[in-house]
């Protein structure tokens, strides 16, 4: 019998190719979403899209409570995106974000019986957030074989970061190879409601250098051109 | 300056136990309570009352989407509350649930600055939940400190469980000693809308052993007298 997966959709970059990495591996894909409060709405939309294309078996939305308790720019209105190059740990951090996501990836895996969760974190060209690292993942694994009735029994889930060492430019071009359609993602962090990203922040940023790094053509849709 | 703490409130006598605990240790404290489709919403209102009789510095109540992912004879409607006394993990096990709790609680202690998080669970008088153990919240811990700024900064939050190794006897006499009213909690798990324990689940069983061990009238609300 085909293994089940839980896959994390963000409907950014990163999480798309890591859903197709899923599918390349033989997983039957569920995709999971949160509607957590996030400024950009079209983050969502985005991944519906990805679900769609890459036909995963389902796709469930799930909203969290993390607007309610804010404490960053992507949750809290009040806090500015911070343009991309400061030092230390930016004010797009979200509190505890991943661990909320794996968490209720981890709740859904064990009720249906699925055999791996799949994360699309990196820890190379990202935005320095904690619970990205490899340190982190490694910590999750551990938590989840004692946390749960199937890790205490011995049919243990496995939690999958296939992106974590590589580049930006390594994730296009993997992705790029499988098939992924880039147009339908969005990295931006303040995307306007029709999609368009920024241009200007952190994630755009990062995304464009890897477009350009793998040679490929970038078909992000942005509101203003990079900063010179 | 006085410290904060979140403090984990279900409505049951050992979160309520452990709320007294947390203020007798000097914190400010702050309740949080989940809305996540179990059977009694009577529960909540038990964590409202104690939060109140506590005087507490804030509460929330947060919606998590577990009934959406069931899994559990206490978001499922349609899987059984097993009887006390079989083997195994039972069917009221709640997939993932005190993890999806505690990164609740993670993000919020560290949105606001908290510098612990208080859990009552306790590996004793207990239904064999993998997510009460001590090596459950010991994992944890090592996952809090990798997860957040505040930990990668050196600014760790803890995680207290004061009652991880008490009897149900010892919380109770822990608790009456520091003025916990127990008619205003509720453990069962099958309670009804006016609050009435059902008197015959494992929950049950265990509340009302712990209270004739610790020789403290039961102030419980039965619907029906114990099984002979």
């Amino acid at each position: 019998m085909q293994e089940s997966a839980i896959v994390l959709l963000s409907g950014g970059l990163d999480s798309a190719t890591c859903l197709a990495i899923a599918r390349q591996r033989g997983y039957r894909c569920h995709a999971l979403t949160f509607d957590y409060g996030q400024r950009s709405l079209a983050e969502i939309e985005a991944a519906r899209s990805q679900a769609l294309a890459q036909r995963v078996a389902g796709h469930r939305v799930l909203q969290v409570p993390l607007g309610e308790i804010g404490g960053s720019a992507l949750t809290d209105h009040a806090i500015e995106v911070p343009s991309p190059g400061k030092e230390g740990i930016p004010a797009t951090y979200v509190p505890a974000r991943n661990t909320i996501f794996l968490s209720h990836a981890l709740a859904w895996a064990e009720a249906d019986g699925a055999a791996a969760i799949f994360i699309g974190v990196n820890a190379l060209d990202y935005s320095g957030y904690p619970d990205c690292r490899p340190e982190y993942i490694e910590a999750f694994r551990r938590l989840m074989q004692v946390a749960t009735k199937s890790g205490v029994e011995g049919r243990a889930i496995t939690l999958e970061a296939p992106l974590i060492d590589r580049s930006k430019a390594e994730i296009i071009r993997a992705g790029s190879a499988l098939g992924v359609d880039y147009a339908n993602t969005l990295s931006c962090y303040q995307a306007d409601s029709a999609g368009l990203a920024c241009g200007q922040c952190e994630s755009c940023e990062l995304r464009r250098q890897g477009f350009a790094a793998a040679g490929i053509e970038d078909p992000t849709r942005y509101r203003r051109p990079a900063k010179s």
